[in-house]
């Protein structure tokens, strides 16, 4: 493959997520398959605006693939939003020989890529990596798959003590303000209610569904909740709610939060981000840009950065019908 | 739902695999949703012979969906291969009230179903659960994506002592006469080499490929081997003739075996379960009868089983060039 | 072995803990192997004051000694605290046959069982299950270890995004007003610092102790809290007072809570529980009674509940020490 | 504490376990706090011969207490048995600067540390790190605790798909020449027959237990086997054995192999391998030599390396008669 590319930088930006890493590793593999120079940039847009770049062959990703997180580190970067910024950044890149990047983030690093993209016409490909799967152009973003097993597993512990004492549990999962985390958790753990922004059915229709599970014999409840929901003001609101209208419940409340990210990834993420990672850079290579790599229908696919900011991938509609027959 | 389907029979044949029970659980708990009777049978065809039923309503299904295994159990069954088992089989039916049956399995369940549809036209649809995912009509056969999860944590493990010892192992893993196992789990694990029965290249080149590994500065080596692979009669011949011409490796061998069976599923796998269930049961009620459930492009699908249990789904050969990428 | 005790019944009481089940079965199994009848009792205390009887034999307890909760199911019992409820559930058991009891749970539990041992001499023997740790005459109550396990294996987790982005966590884990899980697991993960109620070291040393922390190079701190510290208010609390005055942190809170007490328990605390569930009655058979059974430096050992839930077992000062020069 | 030892030398020898990594940083960690300088060898008496030294600081063993296998790598080392392999060792030491060494391995590894001893006064201590338990003088050999909780949740999926098939199932777990992990992981899965060195049955009794579990109503079976258990040849043959005299039964064979030294440590592990290390440059410190750091009634204790080697820990007596009990 002969092309003007002779240097990628690869970084992680926004949220960590698992599959990050296995994502770096691709990158930087197949980088070293096309012998093309790689290098690691920390802490995302920070480090590129502070040069804190280093040099990455293919021995220098082993035993990654496995590791939740990301070895390049991620954080929030306000310097990035200004123009100062950005051509600092611009500078760095150039001076240590860089002349494509691949990002690994959710909307908020892309729309950063895209800016940085138009300004400088610096060829730049996203990675989704972002547990809450809510980017369009792709039917999985990389974490999502994990975090999913990673919930239906504390779940299932919550529902051992659950029903042991015959409580209600509110569960507040992640997934910012879309519900795909809460829907598919609460469909593979059994939920009795799922929660989600994108079907907002009221405190009534909770209460009656409560009502309807303790008739029906059933000794405990688990209510999944997506931080993004609006049902209540939050879980510990809810649950103050339902002790006060539906005394025979003894309710407790569980924010998962953060432990959600971490973790091994799973095979289906491992293997999703090495896909992801080798198409990225023969993109690149390509002379593509300003694309997002994502997944459809089993295939490794390429989406306008633009686009896949703008949407959100759907919430499942069948799947939510799939859950209300499911808690009969 | 206006429906000559009065009362279906759901069963689970051939080999277990993860899933299984949430599948049950979707199936039942769909009929009571639908108002439609259901009746477990155990043992698979063998209990459909001796009678063996069990009528089941929505609470006996509670917390069995991230339970291994299959509570209907299954057996293999050579009475139903003679029309004499068949008749009997038929008979038990009719005698219960059984006018339409679901069933979970791989192919050679799938080819009793349509050898019993074909004599008795009574309908029937099909779940493929195995973790193999040699099944045509379907992107994942319940149980596949929970047993790759399996198969990576433990070689994440063998991987810890491969390397403290700069050691080659030989993993051998299920999946019958199709490598979606031993690709997947080898991509995902980082193995240096993979060997599936799709693609065989010889030892030669298991030779060369260790060679250039160990070349590269690696100090551990994990090779995936398919069972149903043919590179060597076995991984234990595999080691021998390593162990021969390349004495520089100490050569460990792990056979897994039916471990990858079990476990609780994951939430994909439970997820998948579910709308499953749901699409069987809608199926029957619909009239439609003699398909097999399926995913494709993340819908639910039927296709003809006819069709289903004579073609595989296709290995994935652009997974296979990344593979070669990533073991650089 | 002769004994007048014909018939002995079973119960858990308090908060359910990892552990539980396979006392029940160990209980049930002596029971049969020493061919005495067994009775399960549900939901504890009020299960007795209910008549919430169910016999059980060998084969009633396949398959749980893997499963985390109770099946017997646990349940706060104000009735049991009054005269008259302990008479009903007296006559309950009277009427029912049992003539002894083993009662699975915590110091609550256990002084309820005394109480009733006193007004009625009615033999028991206590068997300590909860994850707290915090009965004396056991180097361990049921459950303990594996909720430490469960525990480090989600802070491994929190540390993955922690380290990523170079955050502090407060992660608050149970123990009621004793820092045992705290301080096993903040050791076995790891932790900068270890909050727990029998070491107060002011808010001062904290502070210090995380400046000391960042000086010395760490990208991330984990700081483990017991719910009974009385550092600060509580968690959040501590975030506010650590954001305001060293302000060079981003904070985090997580309160890991019921996700602690269920999953599967390890092989320690099913072994033990099974250890535990014979000599429980095999003490019974001998005549013996208001013993709690205990592990005392390996063997099975009984204590005189009156003992057991006066005190608590001590914090292990040399494991302090541990953790200060661990935090190096 | 003043001492003549400045600067020690850590390393790992034999076969890998879970812990040792902890172990490892708590070597580190005591002697950064207490001010003595640390040097890592690589592959154990190997890396000793051959000088791989490497200094390490706290920093150095971030993030590796919750690793399985080695940083610092082992191996096999023949050399060492000779005269002149350990004069080089004696050489290299010197010429670094060590004046101490912490070995962490089994009793092979003890050995040769005693050997080496004797023949240059060189100041020893030794961590027992083995899976196996079989070490005199500590209740837990470092991993342990890890491999059992490993072999018990692979069990637990084995007995998935034997209940599921009504199989009989004998897994090989390792333990060379005693029977300890065998012994608890049998009670702790629930195995209906346990087969240990110590306690050699024979073959009859295997077959009239297995006939009265399958009278007694069981589904399934699993019989857990120790790798230098004597009552067949081998695991194959057992099967041979049953299936030609109990042909009632459907066997299967699962030997487990490696993946039992793998895996993340519990945290008692960890706990355990921080306490040893303290114990261990301390001790050195304080001019102690020659022994081995160990656990006995929860107390960390030393003694002889001659004595550790010498004896094994007795398999528990009072553990067969409960596993006796639990499989009725």
């Amino acid at each position: 493959m002969k092309s003007k590319i002779k240097k990628i930088g690869v970084f992680t930006s926004g949220g960590d997520s698992p599959g990050m890493n296995a994502a770096i590793r691709a990158v930087v593999r197949t980088c070293a398959y096309l012998k093309v120079d790689c290098v690691g940039i920390y802490r995302g847009y920070q480090g590129m605006i502070e040069a804190d770049f280093k040099p990455m062959d293919a021995r220098s990703v082993n035993n990654i693939i496995n590791k939740g997180g990301t070895i390049l580190k991620s954080a929030r970067c306000d310097d990035f939003r200004t123009a100062e910024g950005r051509k600092k950044a611009y500078d760095n890149l150039i001076a240590e020989g860089i002349d494509a990047l691949v990002v690994i983030g959710g909307d908020g690093s892309f729309t950063g890529a895209m800016v940085f993209n138009k300004e400088y016409d610096f060829p730049i490909i996203g990675i989704p990596g972002t547990i809450d799967n809510d980017i369009f152009g792709t039917s999985n973003t990389l974490g999502f798959d994990t975090a999913t097993n990673t919930v239906v597993e504390i779940i299932d512990k919550i529902r051992d003590t659950a029903s042991s004492h015959n409580r209600l549990f509110f569960v507040e999962v992640m997934g910012r303000d879309v519900g795909h985390i809460a829907l598919n958790v609460g469909v593979g753990a059994g939920a009795e209610e799922i929660l989600i922004p994108e079907e907002n059915l009221g405190l009534e229709r909770l209460l009656e569904s409560l009502k309807r599970s303790k008739k029906s014999g059933k000794s405990s409840s688990i209510v999944v909740v997506a931080e993004g929901d609006k049902t209540g003001e939050n879980v510990f609101e809810l649950k103050d709610y339902v002790e006060k209208h539906l005394p025979i419940y003894d309710v407790r409340v569980s924010v998962l939060g953060h432990l959600q990210r971490g973790g091994a990834p799973s095979c289906f993420d491992r293997v999703l981000a090495s896909r992801m990672g080798v198409k990225a850079v023969e993109s690149l290579l390509e002379g593509k840009s300003n694309f997002m790599v994502g997944i459809q229908n089993n295939e490794i696919t390429l989406t306008p950065i633009s686009k896949a900011i703008k949407g959100h991938t759907k919430i499942d509609k069948e799947l939510i019908r799939v859950s209300d027959i499911m808690t009969t």
